[in-house]
């Protein structure tokens, strides 16, 4: 296969440690370093990978996988969103409790992967106090301070100098067009809401736009080619800025909606474009306010509605002075809960990765005895669970020995005479996700085992036929000396509880809980 | 003239106060409350106005000078700024000192408009002192917080995240390209900077993309319309932002430059596509490094540079470790900058209309006196800061009389019988730029004289005769209740004290300080 490749594309890629910072992926070189007519001197397909010897004599490789990686995007655009109409939540909207969703790393990934995908989330049973939602921001964020404040109270005000401030209804819109950045994310937490009307409405202002694309695409083309002047004044803040209604990236799709009849200023042009805009925009707000599109919902105290502020519209419907309305709002932003979301995808996919590894290699044998790799962790983990030990220490005993999964060498090798420092390596890579409390007993594991022989002799005469061997290749007992510093090291105590798990780990055919049982533990240790 | 007018457009624009609220001109209607087939029934140019009947019988009134604006824009684009390159600077960056950047807004001003202008501008004098790169940008807006904190230490660090945080070199870049919002300014304060090398240097992106285009339009139009992947990966963040190097709004204009080969990660595409924008990157990455466009100096202990990330790239020479360098930053925004200078325009702005006043009306005769209106309160202006008083009551004592300046009654009239409660005019009007330390004074001047007449038997008997002949009108001396009252009012003493100037200030031909001499005491009391 001889596929065509752009050559300054290609080695701008290069992955190798030269070329990239292995901890982050950052590259090294500027895109000026690279020579003119910089070309591929030699290419060839090697051992599943593309090896490439360039003209100025740098050698990169690549996994042939990575050059078939389809395009993906930043989710940002409407081909990362589910659009949506009001009937679609007829079964509810997306939720969650507020405990659950804290506690529960897949509960939280649920909620935050609603709001990337419809724009929205509700989470229930938030307590109901002043400032709460600054805290459920930054469960994902950074609050974005305006000229409204760090929060902003959305009630009746004597001398409002926002419509927002009153009982009246609002139709379906964005905040803050005038401001560029707009914030991306709003907040909105209830903290009372005891009037009779004041209901929640939401529009998908993607999903609008979308209809007005496919119902009259001159009024779509329109929207998108207009900068229209948002403004907002009051006595300490003069804001503006000139954006479409509609953004689309350079690729045509829509990526950002700014909607807000309130602050819209007076666009300049002439008569004939000022024609064309005003029924584009009319057209546009009259779809905006189809019934079908509105869902329409009632924040309770202790709800909290989480919504892009670059996509969806909200609304209110007017509400007597019959009882309180009182909610605290603030902004926060996309890219930051887009990474929040992303991290726990990551730590999730690490998890699985982790379960792979005991269904796969875990499977084979154990150094000899009489149960697998797997069957023996997962009874290690189940002694330490049993005994009521502290959470790290469950994770330390079920992962001490992964270091076995890891690398070329395998336990029959260590069996052969090699120790393969599996304590160390297990740890490392443990250390991508777990923090010391973790991974310290890992590390330590097999120097507990050599402790334990020093000072009990009865310790050693329990090792199983394979850890007596292998206590050979690991260096023995410890010496007098070296027994006193172990047992000073702060993380002794740890080291050897699970040394003692491992140890009882062994016994065949004992009923094992199944790797997903750890799962929530393990889940909550990740940082 | 019957100029061609768009309906929807002219009807959307009504000033009216049923269609906007007069405290922050947002609107109070929807576009869809308009009626189908909106038009206009009948116009007239009448009094310097367009007068407009609708279809739907509302009628409008518009300032004839009001349909000829001229179109302007929010300060984005490259067509409000100046682009430069670092021959520009050959005199100085535009800088200001920070006791001076506190003290006077007009320095104040000056700085924040070269950031909006020029992109850049150096404080210096700032003290050094951890986290008060914060308080720097809270003069002028919000600190945006990130994934590398609230702030930021640029210094050698032992496990780095980021080649910020070593000696190297950086090659000239925008922060944050996988954000979006990105932070749209950052500030860079100096703490220490004793090592060899660590020069900062700026350069002007806008002219870079300008440059770009006008050599290589092809290139220019590549930039434009190719959404890169910028991406940052470390342990607890993973950000990505598709956004292209060169972003135009719909008009074409130059609205933004990310740039950071860094963290740009793999664009996908055929090759020929990939090819014309590799292409076109390493030409517009050659050009940021034209020694021409490179502004560098060297940032000192106590500097802080502001400068716009969405368009200067900023860089640094390498340093060694023969000494400290240590500069703290933080991110904010340029909405809210441009809304303070916005905000310090109208005050400067209000500071001139008032000094026309005292140039125009003011020297007009004052109610038979020897005196100009404008002579006396220049005189009770000077008279208070000769007697070492707080700037509040300066401030007061001149402004003490503008009610005559305003509406339709003048000092003759009041001559005439009629009380114009000049003082309740005057201090409202001043409430739109001055707190009640200064409103207070000037509402209760009037009351304070017929307090001093009541208490003070001497007093009345020093009245000048057109003040005496006043008196009557306001009301004659206060009953003994009143009296008691006011004397029990808090703000009782300042007036008291700015009366007794208002008396003294009526000496034909002393010499008096023009209006100017006040305006840094009055700038600095506007809020």
């Amino acid at each position: 296969m001889t596929t065509e490749l752009s050559p300054y594309w290609l080695r701008d890629n290069c992955p190798c440690a030269e070329c990239r910072d292995p901890r982050n992926g950052q590259k090294l070189f500027q895109i000026t370093d690279l020579p003119q007519d910089l070309a591929i001197a030699a290419r060839a397909e090697l051992d599943g990978h593309l090896e490439v010897l360039w003209s100025d004599g740098h050698r990169s490789r690549y996994p042939s996988g990575w050059l078939a990686v389809e395009a993906d995007g930043d989710g940002r655009t409407e081909s990362d969103k589910r659009l949506w109409a009001a009937a679609d939540f007829a079964h509810g909207v997306p939720e969650a409790h507020w405990e659950a969703y804290l506690a529960d790393p897949a509960e939280r990934a649920a909620v935050l992967a609603a709001v990337s995908r419809s724009g929205f989330a509700v989470l229930r049973g938030v307590p109901v106090r002043e400032r709460q939602v600054l805290e459920v921001a930054q469960t994902f964020g950074y609050v974005r301070a305006t000229n409204y404040g760090e929060l902003f109270d959305v009630r009746v005000e004597p001398d409002p100098n926002n419509l927002a401030f009153t009982s009246a209804a609002i139709a379906p819109h964005t905040d803050n067009p005038y401001r560029d950045p707009v914030p991306t994310l709003q907040l909105l937490h209830c903290l009372e809401n005891s009037a009779t009307g004041g209901d929640s409405g939401l529009v998908d202002g993607f999903r609008a736009a979308a209809l007005l694309r496919e119902e009259a695409p001159e009024h779509f083309a329109a929207l998108t080619r207009t900068p229209v002047p948002f403004v907002f004044r009051d006595r300490v803040s003069e804001l503006r800025a000139d954006r479409p209604l509609i953004e689309v990236d350079p690729l045509g799709r829509i990526r950002e909606v700014r909607f807000n009849n309130r602050s819209i200023a007076t666009l300049r042009g002439p008569a004939a474009e000022l024609d064309a805009f005003y029924a584009a925009y009319r057209a546009f707000a009259a779809i905006t306010l189809r019934p079908e599109l509105r869902l329409d919902f009632r924040l309770d105290p202790g709800d909290c509605l989480i919504f892009d502020n670059t996509r969806l519209m909200h609304a209110r419907t007017a509400f007597a002075q019959d009882g309180r309305r009182h909610l605290q709002g603030c902004y926060a932003d996309v890219d930051s809960l887009a990474s929040t979301l992303a991290v726990l995808h990551r730590r999730s996919a690490a998890l699985d990765e982790l379960e792979a590894l005991f269904a796969g290699e875990g499977a084979g044998e154990y150094l000899g005895e009489a149960v697998t790799m797997a069957e023996h962790m997962l009874q290690a983990g189940a002694l330490a669970e049993a005994a009521g030990a502290a959470p790290h220490l469950v994770a330390a005993a079920l992962l001490h020995d992964v270091g076995h999964f890891q690398g070329a060498l395998h336990g029959r090798d260590l069996m052969h005479g090699q120790d393969n420092r599996h304590s160390d390596t297990g740890a490392d890579w443990l250390a991508r996700w777990f923090g010391p409390e973790v991974t310290g007993p890992v590390r330590l594991h097999v120097a507990a085992k050599r402790y334990l022989c020093a000072v009990e002799p009865d310790y050693r005469a329990r090792l199983s036929e394979a850890s007596e061997y292998t206590l050979r290749v690991q260096g023995g007992p410890m010496s007098e000396q070296d027994a006193a510093a172990f047992a000073a090291h702060p993380g002794a105590r740890d080291a050897v509880a699970v040394r003692r798990w491992d140890e009882q780990a062994k016994e065949a055919g004992a009923p094992v809980p199944d790797f997903a049982h750890f799962r929530p533990l393990l889940t909550s240790l990740m940082r």
